[in-house]
C-alpha cells in the first residue's frame, strides 16, 4: 500500500530560476526498522534556507499555479549559478527537522505506533515521513507538536558549542548575537553547567530577555560604549572562544579584537607579534551573507573557521552525544524551548510575503510549517 | 673590560612619538658560552618593521640631531597608543638576525673567535652582539656577511611552511605573493622535495622570475583570468593550505574560494553548506595591514589563522628543527640564497628617505644594514 504525501520542493533550473513547488510523492508502507509519521511541525531555520531558497533574488519572487498546486519562482544571478551546479535539474526536498504522530510502523516497532517523535534528516516540509528511529527521539505522551519541532538542530549546536569548547581546550564562550531560540538555551546550559557566557546582542530589549532568563554578561552592541564593556566581560569570563552566527560585516574580527585587548593588558613585556594568548572564532551561520571584514589588530595568535552542527557531531564522543540527545529530551519544556511568532501551512511557505518575512533571520522572529493546516 | 656598540634603539613615548636613534651602549666581555659577535651585515626584514616603526605616520618623519648621533622622529596616532602600552618609555633594540665575526669569545668557545656565524635574536642592528652558539650557524670560512645575513627568519619560515603542511594533513601549498626572497627558496625547496606549489605573483616578470627558477605553477593576480588559472594549478597540485604573507584586501578569501571551486567540480551530490574539504590558510605577514576581506562562498569547512615562525618552531620536534639548520647551512649558496637591492649603514637606516623606501615593503626590494659602513 502506499499514501500520497505533498513535499515541499525547491528546484534551480539551469536558466536560473528558482521554483518552489508541493510535490506529490507516493510513499510506501513501512518497512522492517521503518517508521511513518504525519509531520505536525517543522521550524524555518536559518540552515534551511540555503537549500530551500538558494541566492535568489528576492525581489523577483513570482507567485504560480493554483492555490491547490502552487508554485513560487525566482531569479538567481548567472554568476551564482556555478556553486549550484550539482543540484541544477534537481527537485530537493527541504526541512531539516520536525515533529509528528507515528501512524504505522514496521513489525518490529509496532509499539511506537500512536507516539509522537522529534525527527532529524531532511525533507520535513512534507506531509508524511519515513523514518527510522535512530533519527527521532520518541517524546512525552503530552508533548506537542510545537514543543517537539525543534529538539535537534538548535539544541545540539548550543550542547556541540560547549563541547567544542571542553575539547579545545578554552573555559568560557562569547557569543553572538544572544538572543536567538539558540542563544536563550546556551545562556540555560552555560547558567545550569557554570560555564561563563558573553552574550553580545542587538537592543537594550534583548539585554532584558536573556538578564531575564538568568544571564550574566550582556553586552549591547548598539551601545557607545560597546567594546569597552564587550572587553570587561571577556576580561570576567576568560573567554577565548567565540561562537557568530552573522558571518558578515565586522563582529567577528571586533571580538578577536576585544580578546586580545583584554590579553595585552596582562602582559608585562612588550611582544610586537601581539599576545600569546590563542583566540579562536566560529562563523557558524551566514545571517548576513556579506564578506566577513578582519581589522586585524588581534597579533598571530588567531584562528578563524566555519562550524557546522552536523561536522562537529562526527568529532564528538557517540557516548556523548547520545547523553546530550537524552538531556534535549529530559529538558525539552525548560533549557530547550523554542517561541515561534508564526505558524503557516505548507502552502502559505510558497507565498511571496512570507518568503520576504522569514528570510530575513531576524532575531526573536520564527516561523513554523504545520503541514496539518490548510 | 668593555667595548662599545652603537645600537639601533627604537622608542615610543606616551605623547605618541616615536624615536629612532644610536644608543651607545657598553658590552662586557663574553663570559663562559658566550660570543662577542661584530654584526657586519642585518637585513631589514617585514617582520622587523613592527618593532622599528610601529605604527608610525610615515608623512610624519622629521630628521634631528647630528650626523654622528642622528635621530629620528615620527608621530603616532592616539589611537594606536594603547595597543603599544607594554613598550611605552622603554628603549627597544632592534634587528631579528644578522651575520658577523666572533672577535671574543668564552674560555670554552675559543676555537670560534675569526669564525663567520649567522645569528638569531634580535638586536642585530647593531656594532657588536653578545650571544650564545645556538642562537647561531658557523659559516664555512668563505662565506660574506651577505650569504650568513639572512639564513634564519626567511628559510626557517620556508621550511616550517612544509613541516605545517605535512602536520596538518595537507598534500601541496598555496603561496602568495611568491616571488620574495622567501618565495624563492619555497620554490626550490618544493621542487628538491617533489612538493606541489602554487605560486600567486603580481606581474608577468615575476612569472618569470619564478619559471626561470623552476617553478610549475604560477599564477599571475593582475591577469584577467586569475581566478581560472589559480583554480587549474589548485586542482592540478592538489592544493589546500595557503600560507598569505599580504593579509590585508580579498587575497586570503580568493584563494579558499578557489579550493572551493576545485572541490565542488568534484563532487556529485549537492551540499548545501559546501564541501567536505577542508580549507587552511594561514596569514603569516601582514604586507597590507589593511582589512582582511573574505567574501564567503567557501561553505563551513574552512579556517584562516595567524602563522609566527617562533610559535610554529615550539610546535616542530627539536630533532626536524636541527635538520633543518642543517639544511640551511648546506644550501646556503643554492635554495637559501637572498638578494639584496640596497646597502646602507646604521646612520642611513634612520635618514627619512630610506625609511619610505624599505617600509614600503616592495616584492623584490630588499635592505641590507651594514654597521660597519659609515
Amino acid at each position: 500500500m502506499t499514501q500520497t504525501s505533498r513535499e515541499l520542493r525547491s528546484t534551480v533550473s539551469e536558466d536560473g530560476t528558482l521554483r518552489l513547488n508541493l510535490e506529490r510523492v507516493d510513499i510506501p508502507d513501512p518497512g522492517q526498522g521503518q517508521l511513518l509519521v504525519r509531520v505536525e511541525a517543522a521550524p524555518i531555520n536559518p540552515s534551511d534556507l540555503g537549500l530551500l531558497l538558494g541566492p535568489a533574488d528576492m525581489d523577483s519572487l513570482h507567485a504560480e499555479g493554483s492555490p491547490d498546486d502552487p508554485v513560487l519562482t525566482a531569479r538567481i544571478s548567472p554568476k551564482a549559478l556555478p556553486g549550484l551546479r550539482a543540484r541544477l535539474g534537481k527537485s530537493m526536498p527541504v526541512g531539516n527537522e520536525g515533529a509528528g504522530t507515528v501512524i504505522k510502523a514496521g513489525p518490529d516497532l509496532q509499539d511506537l505506533v500512536g507516539k509522537r517523535v522529534a525527527m532529524i534528516g531532511g525533507a520535513m516540509y512534507a506531509d508524511l515521513r519515513l523514518i527510522t528511529p535512530d533519527a527521532c527521539i520518541v517524546l512525552p505522551d503530552d508533548a506537542t507538536p510545537d514543543e517537539g519541532a525543534s529538539l535537534f538542530v538548535n539544541p545540539l549546536t548550543a550542547l556541540g558549542f560547549v563541547e567544542t569548547m571542553r575539547a579545545e581546550g578554552h573555559s568560557a564562550i562569547v557569543h553572538a548575537p544572544a538572543a536567538s531560540n539558540l542563544g536563550q538555551m546556551l545562556v540555560r546550559i552555560c547558567k545550569d553547567d557554570g560555564i561563563g557566557l558573553v552574550n553580545i546582542v542587538r537592543s537594550q530589549k534583548q539585554v532584558d530577555l536573556l538578564k531575564g532568563i538568568g544571564a550574566t554578561h550582556v553586552v549591547d552592541s548598539s551601545a557607545d560604549d560597546f567594546f569597552d564593556r564587550l572587553c570587561d566581560a571577556i576580561d570576567r569570563t576568560g573567554a577565548t572562544l567565540a561562537f557568530d552566527a552573522i558571518g558578515g560585516g565586522e563582529m567577528t574580527g571586533t571580538i578577536l579584537n576585544a580578546m586580545e585587548a583584554v590579553a595585552l593588558r596582562k602582559m608585562d613585556d612588550y611582544d610586537r607579534y601581539g599576545s600569546a594568548t590563542m583566540k579562536q572564532a566560529y562563523i557558524y551561520g551566514a545571517l548576513d551573507t556579506g564578506p566577513t571584514i578582519l581589522k586585524r589588530g588581534f597579533g598571530f595568535q588567531w584562528s578563524i573557521g566555519g562550524w557546522l552542527l552536523f561536522h562537529a557531531l562526527k568529532r564528538i564522543d557517540p557516548a556523548v552525544v547520545k547523553k546530550m540527545h537524552e538531556r534535549v529530551a529530559a529538558e525539552m519544556r525548560t533549557t530547550f524551548a523554542s517561541h515561534y511568532t508564526a505558524r503557516i501551512s505548507l502552502a502559505d511557505a510558497l507565498k511571496p510575503e512570507n518568503v520576504v518575512a522569514y528570510q530575513r533571520k531576524s532575531t526573536g522572529s520564527k516561523y513554523l510549517i504545520v503541514p496539518t493546516e490548510g
